[in-house]
């Protein structure tokens, strides 16, 4: 658990929020998803950004949980289209409820990340809070189709890849963070540069999950090693090697699927491949710019050392994570 | 089409809004649902309601569109959820450009539609477009929650088949006059007052709907007698039934679909037990009863007589559609 006192006192304003939710069709889906265990890690940035500027988060909980509702609203839907029969170790909504809830209470869960956005919401900050939630909420539907666009293409380049990650799951966390500085009153540039703080390490820490899912120690992290490699994913590593290698070598890799018949022979076949290349290499110095650029954001913080000190907690515990 | 005038600027507007979709494949089927030949009845009532209160429409029309689109991403989605192949004469979305992307596209144009809403609005006025937009986005969710809720039900009362038809279609005709007004600046009392009037008129035209689906002459209706019937809809005269008839005729009309073997004559036996109870008079009674609580509304309002005549039009309008 990061940020143990932020994220306790969401999870009790959550709990108190979802409580008249099991006795309707229509949010007992909702109620479900939100109460898979979770890091919550969405509405503890929001908390935190807030939190930089101003002491009493209690007026930032029902903006955090708007940014924690629409994340599990695009759960939901993702579930579906991924064909996804479990999330969080538990049946998917749409396992559980059936595909009309999952796209109908999904499709709720949006509206009511803007009711909450709305709550209690001044005026004058109103442009400035809409403005970035409906650049996030379209940023996430733009990842999820890069994605999904992805599958029909036989190589992904490096630059699309990131552009996929950085919309789908890193400009998340730095609009979280933005959001509570804005919500606090904090300065644009303290907002900004915040921002910027959260995707590079959104991005770093996706390109650190993609290196470790195929040269990390599988008892570590607890997932089958090259998981993404035998699921044909199209991973940073991948689009690092398409980038590099040579026909035959790329011709090599398009058939170790059929060439080799035990997962971990496709697996080794594809690191070899790599090898030629120093993809391990790349990918970690990749992983390493961007954590440094990520630095960079936060050394150029108008704040003093014991909240910037704060804020690289969040990188620390991203670099320390599945390792 | 009804208020051509303000139909055509719309369109005008619209198809402008649209052009640079066709290129994206998160937007094309946004562009496809969008440009299915339609009424806009939703965007041309925000501009009638905001052209009661100031003449120059052109400052509504992206609040207008926002209305517009909301309608349509919710057609997207609930052609997924009952199935339907077509949409206007047309591929539904989901059949034209499969599930995934009718469900990504559809939760785009929801944020899209949002977007819109935010456009050149007024931070003073902004709580209240909200509030309502809000309220309508989930009144509509809830409606069609009751809709799909009612398939497993034996049966359903007035009072409930009245409450999700209200929720499902008709408050949006009264939230887009009301939104119409709020954007102009108007009264409050008289932006309730015209909720009021396309609540009741959106409630009405549904029974009257289902009237005619029975009662009509398919000619004119240009559909199936007694399709509603055919297909196990609870509609309006199907719950008054419920409610007046005896157990024989309840349990005879459960066996209508297995005493007959052709659509005639399963519908004549349907008309022949309703007929008991007149509910063909009560249906037509109901729907004249709220065609007069509308136009109460409508001479409540703090409007000149040619202002009063022009909304006058849309009740005329609702009437005689499918006669």
């Amino acid at each position: 658990m990061i940020f143990p006192e932020l994220y306790k006192e969401y999870e009790k304003y959550l709990n108190d929020e979802l409580r008249s939710y099991e006795q309707d069709s229509l949010l007992q889906p909702i109620a479900y998803i939100m109460h898979l265990p979770a890091k919550r890690i969405r509405a503890v940035l929001v908390l935190l950004g807030y939190n930089l500027v101003k002491p009493d988060i209690q007026s930032a909980l029902p903006i955090a949980h708007a940014y924690e509702l629409f994340h599990n609203f695009t759960l939901m839907h993702d579930d579906i289209m991924d064909e996804a029969a479990t999330r969080r170790g538990q049946p998917s909504t749409h396992s559980k409820f059936g595909l009309n809830s999952a796209i109908l209470s999904g499709d709720a869960l949006m509206v009511i990340a803007f009711q909450y956005l709305q709550q209690n919401l001044d005026p004058a900050m109103s442009p400035k809070i809409w403005k970035h939630f409906n650049s996030l909420a379209l940023e996430v539907c733009q990842g999820q189709q890069m994605d999904l666009d992805f599958e029909a293409k036989a190589r992904v380049s490096k630059e699309e890849y990131i552009e996929m990650i950085r919309l789908k799951t890193a400009v998340f966390l730095g609009h979280a963070l933005r959001a509570g500085v804005i919500k606090a009153g904090g300065a644009d540039s303290l907002a900004d540069s915040l921002y910027q703080y959260g995707e590079s390490l959104g991005i770093a820490f996706q390109i650190q999950d993609d290196y470790l899912d195929l040269y990390g120690n599988a008892t570590e992290t607890g997932k089958q090693k090259g998981g993404d490699i035998l699921r044909k994913k199209k991973s940073y590593p991948v689009s690092a090697f398409f980038a590099k290698a040579s026909n035959q070598h790329i011709a090599d890799f398009s058939n170790i699927y059929t060439s080799y018949t035990t997962d971990e022979a496709i697996v080794e076949a594809a690191i070899n491949l790599f090898s030629y290349y120093d993809i391990a290499g790349e990918t970690k110095s990749e992983v390493a710019r961007l954590y440094s650029l990520a630095t960079a954001s936060l050394d150029a913080c108008d704040l003093s050392p014991d909240k910037k000190d704060r804020l690289d907690v969040l990188k620390s515990w991203l670099q320390g994570r599945n390792k």
